[in-house]
This record gives C-alpha cells, sequence and structure tokens, in this order.
C-alpha cells in the first residue's frame, strides 16, 4: 500500500512534530494542503493534550498524527545534581536579572503517554506518531485494535528493527541533520549521529516497512533525494519553523533565518536529552560548567521557567532554539503556502485528495 | 564543461584518498575502469612521493589525482604534552606486550605539501586534490599555469566559498559521514558535522564551481542521490577499503565488514586530527585518560609506531580503523570489480572513454 493511501494523505509530506513551535493551527494547514501535520503532546496532562486535538479538529476534518513522547519515566537523578544546576540556573537569572524562583522536586510533573492514551482513544487520532522509545504492547494493541496507524522513530538500524518487531507500521529515520531531539531510545553506546544519506539507506534495507526520512530536508532537491534513497515519505520541522502558524518568538525566528550550515550542535543543556539546536550563551554557559546535568525529564523542568520567560522577551541567548543543519533555508510566510510551493516543484502523480 | 570532460575521465567518480590503505593499484585500478583514483601521498617525502606516482603511472595511463594535506605546518605542541601521552601510550604498548621505544622530537618529520609541488609538477600531474586547508597563492599559480585541475576539501559552507576564492577548480563537499579525516580547516569555531544531505545542496547553493559528494556513499541509491542533491560527481572512499587493492590489514577489512551504522565515532585519537573510525579500544583508552591530545602531526607521528605494529600483526583494537558510516555495506572483490558494478546500476549517458 502507498504511504499516501495508508495515512489518508495526498502528498506523502509530514510535518515533523515540534513541542513548544507546532501549533493546531500549523497542523491544520498542513492537513488542509494535502501533507500530514503532527500535533506534539509529549510531557502534557490529558486535559491539554485534549484541549489540543480539539483546537485542531475545529481547523481541519483532514486526518492529523498526535505524537507521543515514549520515553522510560522511571530514570531518577540525585537531589544534589539537581541543586547544583539550580544554583548555575540562578546565577544565569541574575545575569539578565531576572526574578528567580527554586522550583520543589514536586513540580516535576511530566505526563507519560500511558497517561494520554485514553484522549488519543476517544479523540480516535488515526495517526499516532512517537519519539524516545517504544510504546508498550498493551498499548500498541489498544490502538491498532482501534485503527490507529503507529509511527515510530529511530536514529540507527537497531532501533528500527525494534520497532518493527513492536508492531509500528511505518519507520521516521532521523538523521543527524535533524533539529531538536534526538529520538534515541538505545543507551547502551554512543548517542547514534548517523547522517541521513547513511541512514536512510540502511534502515530501508533492514526493515520491511515503509520509511519516512527526517533531517536536513529543506527544498525539493533534498525531498527527492529522500526517494532516491528509498524512503516512502519525508518529514520536515525546521522547513515550518518560520512560518506565520508557529508559536517561535521573533527572537527565536530571526536565529534561525541568520544562521548557518554549522550554526547549530547537539546539546543536553536545555533538556538533559540531546537535541540540536542553534547554539548560544545559554549552552555554552552549561556546558562550560560541566556539571552532572540531571537527565531528562528533570532539567527539561529545571529550566523551563527561564525557557518560557526568554520567549515570551525574546532573549535568544536564553531560548531552546531548535532546529536543524538545513534550518537556514527555512522561509517565512503561510505554513500552507510553504508547502504547497514544494508540492509544485515536485512530481507527485497524485491529485489532492 | 562537464565535470567528466574537465576531469578527463568516463565517470564522475572518484575513489577517495585514504592514506595507508589506497595503494598505487586501487588508484590505476579506478583509472582503468573510467574512474578517477586518488592517490594520496600526504606528509610524505619527495622522494616517497615520487615513487609512488612512478609506480601508479606503470599501472595506468589514464590520468589519476594526486591528493596533499595542506595543513598549517607551524602548530608546535608542548614537551610535557607530548611526554604525558608517550607514558600512556607506552601502558598501551606494555598491555599488548609490545616493544616500546621512546621516539625523540627530531624524529617528527612530516613533509609539508610545498616540498612536494617540485616533483607534482615535474611529472605533470594533471589533476591535484588537497584537505586540510588552502594551497598559498604561489603554488595555485605554478599548479594552474601546468594547466593542473584543483580540487579543494570543505566541510562547511564557509570552508568552500574561501576554496573558490583561492582559485581552486572543483570543490569535494565532505559530510559528516565520511570517514578518516576531516578535511576541516577553519578553526574558528567547532568543527563542522554536517550530514551530507544539509551540506551538499548548500554548498552547491553557495559557489559557482562543481561540487563532488563525498561522505555516506555506497551504492547507486546515494550516488543518485547526490546527483539529485546538486553535485557533479561523487566520491568513494570506504567503498574500496576492502577490495583486493586495499592496503588495510585483514583485521581492518574484518572490522569494517562486520561494523554497523553506528560502529564509528570522530576521534582526536590517533592523530591529533578529527577523523572517523571504528570505535576501538585505543581510541577509547586515550579518550578515557583525558590528557591533552598533542595536535597534529605531533600526535599523528606519537602513535605511528603501534599503528604500523597493529596493522602489520592484525590487532584491531591499535588500528586506527578509519571508515565512514555507510562502510559496512563495502564488498570484498578487485576495485575495477566494485567499481564497474556500480557504474552499471547508474544510467550514465557517457560511454568509457
Amino acid at each position: 500500500m502507498k504511504l499516501t493511501t495508508q495515512l489518508a494523505i495526498a502528498y506523502p509530506i509530514l510535518q515533523g512534530p515540534m513541542l513548544g513551535v507546532t501549533t493546531p493551527a500549523m497542523v491544520a494547514a498542513v492537513a488542509n494542503a494535502g501533507g500530514l501535520g503532527s500535533l506534539p503532546v509529549g510531557g502534557l496532562s490529558p486535559e491539554k493534550t485534549h484541549e489540543l486535538i480539539l483546537a485542531t479538529k475545529s481547523k481541519t476534518d483532514k486526518p492529523f498524527a498526535v505524537n507521543l513522547f515514549a520515553h522510560e519515566t522511571s530514570v531518577s537523578t540525585s537531589q544534589a545534581d539537581i541543586d547544583t544546576m539550580l544554583n548555575l540556573l540562578e546565577a544565569i537569572y541574575e545575569d539578565y536579572g531576572i526574578p528567580f524562583s527554586r522550583p520543589a522536586l514536586t513540580e516535576f510533573n511530566f505526563y507519560s503517554y500511558q497517561d494520554q492514551i485514553e484522549v488519543l482513544l476517544h479523540e480516535q487520532i488515526p495517526i499516532v506518531s512517537f519519539t524516545f522509545g517504544l510504546l508498550e504492547p498493551a498499548v500498541v494493541d489498544q490502538l491498532k485494535q482501534q485503527g490507529s496507524t503507529l509511527i515510530g522513530t529511530a536514529t540507527c538500524v537497531r532501533e528500527a528493527i525494534l520497532l518493527e518487531e513492536s508492531g509500528v507500521d511505518i519507520v521516521v529515520a532521523q538523521g543527524v541533520e535533524a533539529g531538536g531531539h534526538r529520538g534515541t531510545f538505545l543507551t547502551d553506546g554512543p548517542l547514534p549521529q548517523v547522517g541521513s544519506l547513511s541512514l536512510l539507506p540502511q534502515i530501508v534495507d533492514a526493515v520491511s516497512l515503509p520509511v519516512i526520512a527526517a533531517g536536513g530536508l529543506f527544498d525539493a532537491r533534498t525531498v527527492k533525494a529522500a526517494f532516491v534513497l528509498g524512503a516512502e515519505g519525508v518529514q520536515l520541522g525546521s522547513f515550518f519553523l518560520a512560518s506565520d502558524e508557529s508559536a517561535a518568538s521573533e527572537a527565536y525566528k530571526t536565529a534561525v533565518l541568520s544562521a548557518s550550515d554549522t550554526s547549530t550542535a547537539l546539546t543536553r543543556a536545555f533538556s538533559g536529552r540531546w537535541a540540536r539546536g542553534i547554539t548560544n550563551r545559554f549552552m555554552e554557559q552549561v556546558e562550560q560548567a560541566t556539571l552532572t546535568i540531571p537527565y531528562y525529564t528533570y532539567q527539561n523542568s529545571l529550566t523551563a521557567g527561564l525557557r518560557a520567560y526568554a520567549q515570551q522577551n525574546n532573549i535568544p541567548e536564553l531560548i531552546s532554539l531548535w532546529a536543524g543543519q538545513s534550518a537556514s533555508n527555512s522561509r517565512r510566510g503561510k505554513a500552507s503556502d510553504l508547502l504547497r510551493s514544494l508540492i509544485e516543484q515536485l512530481d507527485f502523480d497524485q491529485e489532492p485528495v
């Protein structure tokens, strides 16, 4: 079955889920233009998840994906590491004259995907994508019984094989070029950092599922190359970063549009989990301090207040400027126009449904 | 002008120069099959350079490239750092029961490309490729006056632009997937680690020269993708690593063929310069020691004896197992057969000259 048939979309182009950037309006714009929008809800409460799904549904009657974080939530971290990091953060707050309030450990609320499944089932979400892990077998069964199509994220061949074995329908191959968090869930070795040109065909050869390319894609050339490499679909994130429907602050958009091919780096500074963003002062300060960075989601919670303040007040040096290696090629404009312009340059044999 | 016309070859496929692996026989086999062989001579004496060129010429009358190291040779390192590293190396020698002799600093001979230019001019080398820097203007003039075509190596857009400004004819865009040494020469920021899918089109857009893709290429799909991304030629290194004409030891070939997409990492452990190789015990030991690694070429000279011993005695844990992220897809066989098989799967409109 063709990927477009499988997902009931006109064009095999997905908008990458970007928590904090993607809005219901972005998801709906992509869906209405014939692509697959992806609504990121990782870590959000069931109520917030429901609210975002309803907001998206109010703007489109086309299918869209809801994207979950499927990581282990049992990871713990020491109070000493948290305290040391909080001292550093307090100093950074002070540098910028931002009022600091020390979060209590009990505030570290982060919902697991298990908490969100009921909402997804209730709303009959047709496509459920996820990253950071495998869904537990019972959840896979539940979602598939309802007819949901499952899309997992792999950053290396072994992860792709594990996803196939777990029963997913489609694999996203996330190359090292990709912006935002690495979807990596195998932690018995160094972080996989395989470039799309190498990763994609190796995953295509290793699994029998359709593979969606992610990482580095920004125009017709790169999308066509992904298809040549064996992808049946493509997922673009940074491509929509500067769009009108993006929740990225003006400082964030400006930083992305003035970046270069070497502006980004992988960092654990913001969330405790490896992610690619434009290098800024916060990343450098945390890395230079050579502290033990509390593991995700602790560090994510510790920096949440600072990141939110920086977004609201346009302080690019403190924002997690997630962006891929091709992000500077992003453009401003309506997400639907950006997508349509890309589609026009591709030779799809299928007309919009 | 087409790249094949410019280089007087039948197919726009280059064999990547792999010092210590590439032999005159490999270069000649590729040349005779219609590709462009590249003879690596970086750091070698003028006499050795001459000997290798003559050996290659004795096996082919087709053009081939000679590849130089164009790095700054003025970099110095402290005797204390060298002594500390030598202590670590002595311990590693002891671990493996290998007789250790402490090299004197005067033994750190490494010829600069300026020492080799006379030989290249004398032998009328038609294509001179280089990495690790820019050739000085006088050398560019000398080589161009003789009619040599110059190929420089870029790992980011800024390097490509500098190469174009320096007067080279062709740029190799080396993606992060590539095995062996990074060609990086801009040192005012972190090491560029841009994936081919992102780097290649961005370099194509930034310069008006023909661009050759390198990094991650291993089959017809990846080569076709590189052309779609705007490359006019492709350079494959690891593809020839396990060939009959490769000087890689059996232990090295076995390690490559049994690798995976995540087996390699970037390291400075062997040479002092960043290079991609299969992770092994030596890399881990040097990195875990967290010493100051003497800069290239000092570290390269310090580890030369150990690497040579390991190659001769098939000790994969001590060999610099340079390999790219797609290297496990390499095949054994004659280099000419490997290349011909690849060419047959591509749709070139040109017949062998």
